[in-house]
C-alpha cells in the first residue's frame, strides 16, 4: 500500500471524524439550547457530544495508531504508550458522557438503563474498561510472557473492533431515540422531517460512514503492522505456501 | 484452523441465528398480536421478522458460504451459485419486509422514510441490491476478465460486511424505536421494563452478538478460502517475506 494513499485516508478520516463531533455540537447548540452541567436538559446535551467524541472519534484515532506506517519500524513501546494514552482520553470523555445522562435522569426522576440503546451503550463502555485494563496489564506492563501476549492479541483486536461497532450502533439508536423524544409537537414532528431531523439524521449517517471506514482500515491486512517472528493470523497462509 | 472448530462455530452461529428469528416471531406473536397481510398493525409485525430473517440471518448464511472448508477445494462455480441463490432469497425476504412496513404506513397515513432507522435501513437494502446485481454480472456471468474480478473483489467483500453492519444497526434502532412506540401507557411503559421490553431488548442483544461473530468469521484471514495465484490482500505480506 502506498504511503501517500494512507495519508489521504488519514485526511479523509480526520475530516469525517471532526465533522461528526462538530455536527453533534451544532445540533445540541442550535436546536437543543446549548450546554450546562446542572442536571437540566442542557446537561443531557453533553451526552451525545461526549459519546460521539469519546467512544467513536477518539476511540477510533487511538485504535488506528498501529496503522501509521511510522509505527511499523523501530521500538513499539512509544506507540503502545500513545495507543493507551489516547484510549484513556477516549474513556474519560465517555465516562463524562455517562455522568451527563445519569445526572440528568436522576435529577428529573427518569429511569436509567431500560432502553436497548442504553443496554448496548453500557455494554460497550463496560467492555471498553475491561479492554483498557487488560491491555494495560498484559501489553504495556513488562511482566507478561510472549506466549500470553500472542494468545491475547487476536482477542484484543477482535474486542477492539467489536466495541467500536457496539458504540456506533448505540450512537445511531441514541440519535433516533432522541429525535422521537424531541420532535413530537405540531408541525415540528419527526415524521414531517423538519430541518433538525434532516441535520441529525445526516449526523448519524456521517458517524456510520466514519465508523465503517475505520473498521475497514483496522481489519484490512494490508494496513497492519508487519510482525516478523510473531504469531499472527497470517502465518497459516505462509505455512501453506512454504 | 481445525475443521472441528469451524463446525462448532457453525453450530453456535446456526443456533444464534435461529434464536434471532424465533425470538422476533415470538415477540410479535405473543406481545404484538400476531400476523396478517391487511395493512393493519398485524401487517407491520411481519417487518421485524422478515428484516431479521432476510437482512441479518439469511444474508449472513449466504455470506459465509466461502468460509466452509469444502468450498476451498474443487470448482468454485457451484459455491458461487449457492452464494448468489442464498443472497437472492435473503433479498426477497427483505423486500417483503419493506412491503409490510410501507403498506402498513400507507394504509394508516403514516409518513415513510423519515427516521434515521429508515434512512440507514433503506440504504442497506439499496446497497444490497447494487451488490447483488454487480456480483451477479461480474463474478457469476462468464464475460468479466480476471483483472476486473480482482479489482472488484475487495470492494465486493468490503461492501458485503458494510451492508451487514448497516443492517444490524438498522435492526437495533428499529427494535428500540418500536418499543418506545408500543410501550408508553401506565405501568406498561418501556422505562418500567415490562417483560416485553426485557425480551425484545434481549433479542436485540442476540442480533448484535450473532452479527459480530459473523463479521469476525468473514474478516479473519484464517477463515478465508486460500487463493493461490490470485491477487489478494495477503500478497504484500508474502512479498515482504520472500
Amino acid at each position: 500500500m502506498a504511503v501517500g494513499w494512507f495519508y489521504l485516508s488519514c485526511l479523509v478520516l480526520g475530516s469525517l471524524g471532526s465533522m461528526c463531533i462538530l455536527f453533534t455540537i451544532y445540533w445540541m447548540q442550535y436546536w437543543r439550547g446549548g450546554f450546562a452541567w446542572d442536571g437540566s436538559t442542557y446537561m443531557f446535551n453533553w451526552h451525545p457530544v461526549l459519546m460521539v467524541t469519546g467512544m467513536v472519534v477518539f476511540y477510533s484515532a487511538a485504535s488506528l495508531v498501529y496503522r501509521l506506517p511510522q509505527s511499523w519500524v523501530g521500538p513499539k513501546l512509544p506507540w503502545k504508550l500513545l495507543h493507551a494514552a489516547l484510549h484513556l482520553m477516549a474513556f474519560i470523555l465517555t465516562v463524562l458522557g455517562l455522568v451527563a445522562v445519569f445526572k440528568f435522569h436522576n435529577h428529573n426522576k427518569i429511569a436509567n438503563l431500560y432502553s436497548l440503546h442504553s443496554w448496548l451503550g453500557i455494554t460497550a463502555v463496560f467492555l471498553f474498561a475491561c479492554q483498557w485494563f487488560l491491555g494495560f496489564a498484559v501489553f504495556l506492563l513488562p511482566w507478561a510472557p510472549v506466549w500470553l501476549r500472542s494468545l491475547l492479541k487476536p482477542i484484543h483486536v477482535f474486542f477492539g473492533s467489536s466495541i467500536l461497532s457496539l458504540a456506533i450502533t448505540s450512537v445511531i439508536s441514541g440519535i433516533n431515540e432522541k429525535l422521537f423524544f424531541s420532535l413530537k409537537n405540531g408541525t415540528n414532528q419527526y415524521s414531517h422531517l423538519p430541518s433538525e431531523a434532516i441535520f441529525a439524521n445526516s449526523t448519524g449517517v456521517l458517524v456510520v460512514v466514519f465508523g465503517l471506514l475505520v473498521l475497514y482500515i483496522l481489519l484490512a491486512s494490508s494496513w497492519k503492522r508487519p510482525e516478523p517472528g510473531m504469531l499472527t493470523d497470517r502465518q497459516p497462509l505462509l505455512r501453506d505456501r512454504e
